[in-house]
Order: C-alpha cells, then structure tokens, then sequence
C-alpha cells in the first residue's frame, strides 16, 4: 500500500508517539506515558496525528517505524531502553536506519556513579544501556539509568527515545526535549486551555446552551462528561499564554452568563474546594452526618488543604443506632418513615449540626446498592439533608439503577456539596 | 511503502486495537479503553500486535484503516459513534470499504423507546446513530444509545466498532463480542490469570522471596505495585480454565507459603472485604474515628457490599473539638501530646469503640499535609489505633514525604484496615 502520494506536508511536519512494550499490549498497564506526551505536544502547540503501540518485538517495531517515517518528521518512543534482553528499541531502531551502535565512555561512567550510589557495581546487562546508535545525541536520564537518544537519523527527521518509567520519562522531556523543540523552531505557538466545571446539568443540555461557540476554530470549545461532572474546555492556539487568554477570556464569560450558577468553577477547582472558599470567606463551619456514602462525603471535603479552618467533622451513622444515640434522629421517626427518607435525612443534618455545633450540617442516606432496594425505595435513592440557621430541608435523588455503587455514593457526596454550594449562594431550586 | 509480503500469516490472524478520538490525541483522556480490551484479548488468547490512536479525521482514520487491514484480521474501533458531528467512524468504514449507509428501523425503534424512557424525543442527530453500513450485524448497546456493528467487510476480515464511553464499550464487548469470537473460533485457547495481593511487603522484597518463579514461562509471574499495594500475577495458557488453574494452583500455594501473612487475599479481594469476611465470620463489629482521612477509612469499610452486618459507623474527628466532645479524648492529653499521637490515637480508638459500643475500635490522626509539619512531626507521620476488649494501643507510621495529600491518606485508611486484619488472625508485629 502507498499512502506517500497522499500524504501532504502540514501533515509530514507533526508527530507520532510509539510506546513500545508487550506489557501494554498484554493490558498490565495503562498507557499513561501516551498521555502525558499528548498533553506536552498539544501544550506546544505540535500537531500529532497519531499514536501507535507495539510490542516487544523488532520486525514489529521496524514496522511501525517505516510507517511512522511515512507520516511525521518527530518520532518519540517510550519503552525498550532497560537492561533487559526485552530492551530493543535502540537496536532495532540502528538496524532500521542502517547505523552502528558503539559504547559511550560519558554514559558508562554516569551509569557506574548511579550504580556506586547504591552500593553497586555496573553489571554487563546494565552497561548494554551505554550502547548507542552513532550519530545519535544522548538524551541525559536525571533520575534514573537508562538514557535516552535524541537523533537525527535522516535529513528532517528526528527520533527521540525515553524510557517507560513515567517519572524518568517525565524528567528527561522536560529537562532536555522541550527546550530542543523549542530551539529548532518546532514550539513556536503554544495551545493555552481553560477548563469550565458544570454540575447539574447534563452534557447535551450544556452542549445546546453553548451550540455557538462549539463550531468556532480558535477558540474551539469542546464539552466532556465523567461521573457526573460536566466540564467545557475552551483551547485557543496563539504565540503566548498572554494571547491566547486574550481569545479566551470573552468567550469565558459569555458560557458562565449563558450557564448561571450551573458553572461551578475552573480548572484546578472542585465543589469541595469552591465551597470550602466560601465557608472560609464567610467564617462559617460545617459537619455531615453520611450514612451510605460512609465517610466519602467527609473524604471529599478534607481533600482540600486548609479544610480544618471550616470542617470541624462529622458522624457516619452507618447503622440505626449510631442516627439513633449520636445524631439524635428520633426511633419513631426511623420505624415510621425508615432510615431512607426525607425526615430522617433532615434528622441526621440537624442532629450533627447541633451535637457538634457548627454553621452548617449536611447529610447523606440513600440505597446504593446493588442489594436493599425495593419497590418503594429502589437502589439509587438518596435523600440529601441540609440544616442552617435558617432551617432544615432535604433534596430527593433518584440515581440511576445502571450506576454502580460506588458511582451511587460518589454522585451521592458530589451532589450534597453542590446542594451546599448552592445555599450559600442564596438560591436553591 | 509495501510491507505486505513481509506480513507472514500467524501475523495475520491477530486484531488491532484502533482508538477513534481527538481527547486522546489532546491528552485529554488516558486510554484506559485500549488497556480494557488487551487485557480481554489476552485471556482470550488472541494474539494482538499494535494499536493505533487516530483523531476524528477521515483521512487519517482510512490511512490508519488501510495500515490495520494488511497486519490482522479482527479489527476493533472504539470511539465516533455518537450523535455528533465529529462522530465518523461508521461514516468513514463505509466510505473506505464502498458500502453504503442506511438506516436501520429495529435500531430507530431502540433509540426511541430509549430516549422516551428518559422523557425525551429522538432528535435527528440521535436518530443519525441508527445508519450503519450494509451487510454489518448490529451490536447492541445495552447501556447506553449508539450501536456499534460487528461486519466482514471482506472475506476473512472482522471489523468490531464500539462507543468511546468504557462502559457502554465493556458491557457491549461481554455480551456479544465476545460469545460472537468464541463461535468463530477466535478464542480456542485462553490465557487465564490468577493475582495474589500483598500489604505490608516491598515489590523488591516480594521479587526476592519468590525469584525462582519469576523465569517460569507456564505460568508466567508477575510482580506490580501500585500505592502500597504488591500485586503478583500467576498467567497460565491452556486449553481451559480448569487446565490453567491445574498449573497455576500449585505456584500460587507455594507462593501463600513463602509470603505468609502478607498476602492478604487474591483476585477481587481488597482488605476492606478481607477484614469485613472476618468481622461477619467472627460475628463481632467495628467502627472508626478519623481525623486525617476525613473519612475514607469508613469510606473503604462501605465500599463493600453488606457491610453494614458488622460495620456500625463512626466519628470523624476532623477538629479537637470533636475528638474531645464526641469521642470523650482529654483535653489534657490532647494539650499535652498533640493530637497526632499515640496517646490520641489510642484515645479516639477506645472513645469511638465505647461510644458506638462495637467490639472493635479503630483511629487515625497524622499529618496529611501539604501543610501543617514540623520537625518533630512532619507531613506523612500518622498515628493507627486499635481498641478491642483485649485492650488499646497504636502503630506509629512515617509515610514518605514524595507522596501527595491524597496518597498518605489513603495508605493511611489501608493500613488501618491491615492492621485490624492481623489483629484479626491474632498475630500483630
């Protein structure tokens, strides 16, 4: 098959990712690195088109590359650089490009000092890493063993190998590849995102509410949803961080004024850390009472560093006793409306509000599943309790019955944040 | 480039994986999709020798396209099946293989009834999902909305495609990708895998305790850690899965004998489900007080279901005034140690076992960080009591300062688990 023909020359100048290794096309491991690199590339603003992953094996590997060489003029592999007679990407990659390898005295002595540090000396395997194609630059591996190579085995051509530990992968792209691209002229443009956060609405409404903006090139804007949570994306190509925010910004605040306070926060943000910003703003304090999610809602809240100056804690009142002789909930109220109602979510808010005397109390019981359902009360349902100064009420959640149940008690703590998050705004529905 | 006659025919029959998506390319998404369905492969024992990931280009998915037809016979897509304009993956399989598109009524009829379900009416996008090439079967989506389609486009060629969301994906692949490769005979032998789980042993120490077995190539062992965690994978390929377990019971009980106590159970085992068999076997409950954790050791507890048969609830003890308040610890002692201690871990241990009046009491108070170390106590230092009619005392860890908020608190919650686990059979170091 000949693609050459078609393939034109936006095209040639982009890259492709090769992750070698068989514990990938096993499914031991997540593709992680893959990731990581798509992240980069797009972050520099270098087109990649495609992503192979190839096993542990050099007719394969040569293969891919020949491909690879068809249709991008930066290649970055992962994997194959170890000790290991698994280890074969330089080899195989010196065969296909018809070079020699040859022992690098500087990667020798580097590999015997790491290996002195532990206490160690350099096995013959181990000193195979020093083996390099000729011609090829040495990637330098700060953190651990294997280097890498970056090398120009063709006119325009530039192939660059890292190891598949993802932290020495990590370390050597950032201290020695992003500032070659940079040099040679192939990250002159950067893509800058900014990431909306939307909860309680769904992601085709979101879609609808924002249709115009979803057909724009730059910015483009593109809606993702995950548990839940729906986010928008809004990515615009620019030379700097500066103008690309600049294409970014109105079209920001026209979504946020289209979508109301469905738009909970940006970025880095969370519902426990936006409403853990407006308790502290307020010196206001908050404890829960959690029955089915047994503890997650508190462990959502406590993720956020600094919780400790508005989350005083709470009570996981898993069993009836502990609503019955911590939280107060009345044994009446339980045998006459069960724990999975809306006077016992009420009980429980108010009842942890009072024992541990804070601003605000929250509270979670609710069927997750996948036993303990019934007609009445099918798994999924949730009663969210909230008690202020100003009253106590519940909100009733019907999680659907295709949700697992640890999907159940997440949406479960997420939603109660939100309920929160939207009282302390002073409006809720 | 011609590669064809290099392709040998063991080669040939084997699948791809061809990931359709440009979140994947953006590093927006890991493509746990790709690791799912390798792992299925694999204990299916057909062979799989590349994936691709492409974007949602028809150029460039028939080029990817084209590749995959001269390297396997099973070609499985996942990704551009949805309503939406960027959704060409059938679009782009007709086009390439000159089929044409139409609609399938049973398919409109589906979506209907599945859109009515949820009040709402098939809009044209939607409805867009039911046009599948001609001659392709159906494979229906149990879960969620678009088809995918099982098809022979050409003698001896399978193409499978199936939504990017994974769980639409997996319980389309279970139900009928996998009885349809079985039929044809795809699957003839299987790779059948068996894991141990280990807590409280290094991956290295692990390797060395059972080195012999790692060269063994039927069954293969494998070691994986992952957040505290030792995983070891005992794999056998035979002809069933009564045959794999005749190889693999002997390593896997050789390996429990050298390993002793810190293998902790095997396969979908965790150490809340391990310590929950024992509590319910014993009879006896439990609960907790958390300050660091916030609630993620309760959290844990309820992650299995039907633990409410021995798990009671807990406390969750965030600020001092509720480790005093509710859980009864001394003010004194609190002023006098601190509240990451030993003294107020033992205290909050018996306090919640007294209070909830469960045989079994256990805490956690330490440093999540970022903030809050000192030199005496730096981030990562946690306190794990234990409260049984036995008596009281605590574990002092020192989690290392590499590891995130998150990390030190969730090892902090799985050591609080192991550590009523060896409680539990009696022996505690």
């Amino acid at each position: 098959m000949n693609q050459s023909a078609a393939v034109n020359s936006a095209e040639i100048k982009s890259a492709e990712i090769i992750c070698v290794g068989s514990e990938l096309l096993l499914g031991d491991i997540v593709n992680g690195n893959a990731r990581y690199l798509a992240q980069q590339l797009a972050s520099l603003g270098i087109a990649h088109h495609y992503q192979t992953v190839v096993g542990d094996n050099p007719t394969r590997i040569k293969r891919a590359v020949a491909i690879a060489c068809e249709r991008a003029r930066l290649i970055i592999f992962t994997g194959g650089l170890g000790p290991t007679p698994d280890d074969l990407t330089l080899v195989t990659l010196a065969d296909f490009f018809d070079a020699d390898l040859s022992e690098r005295p500087e990667v020798v002595k580097d590999l015997q000092e790491k290996f002195a540090r532990r206490g160690r000396s350099l096995s013959a395997n181990s000193r195979r890493q020093a083996q390099l194609p000729d011609g090829a630059d040495v990637l330098p591996n700060p953190v651990g063993t294997a280097p890498g190579v970056i090398w120009e085995p063709r006119q325009g051509l530039i192939v660059m190998t890292f190891p598949g530990v993802p932290w020495e992968m990590k370390a050597m792209w950032e201290a020695t590849a992003v500032p070659y691209l940079r040099d040679r002229g192939w990250a002159n443009g950067i893509i800058h995102s900014h990431m909306l956060k939307f909860w309680g609405i769904g992601e085709s409404t979101l879609a609808e509410t924002v249709a115009p903006f979803l057909d724009a090139d730059n910015p483009t804007v593109a809606t993702y949803a995950l548990g839940g949570e729906v986010k928008l994306r809004i990515s615009a190509k620019a030379d700097s961080v500066e103008a690309a925010n600049e294409l970014i910004d109105p079209v920001a605040a026209e979504i946020r004024r289209l979508t109301g306070t469905t738009c909970y926060g940006q970025d880095s943000d969370s519902l426990a850390s936006v409403v853990g910003q407006q308790l502290a703003m307020r010196g206001e304090t908050l404890s829960v009472a959690e029955s089915c999610t047994g503890g997650g809602l508190g462990r959502l809240i406590t993720s956020v560093s600094g919780s400790s100056s508005y989350f005083w804690g709470g009570v996981i009142s898993y069993d009836n006793r502990v609503k019955q002789g911590v939280l107060g909930v009345d044994a009446d109220v339980l045998a006459r409306y069960g724990a999975v109602s809306d006077e016992v979510a009420c009980g429980m808010a108010k009842g942890v509000r009072d024992r541990l005397n804070t601003d605000w109390g929250i509270s979670i019981t609710g069927i997750a599943g996948p036993d303990g359902g019934s007609e009445q009360k099918p798994v999924g349902l949730v009663y969210i309790g909230i008690s202020s100064a100003k009253g106590t009420r519940s909100q009733k959640h019907l999680f659907g019955q295709q949700l697992t149940r640890d999907q159940i008690r997440d949406r479960s703590a997420q939603s109660a944040l939100n309920l929160l998050r939207l009282a302390l705004l002073g409006q809720n529905d």
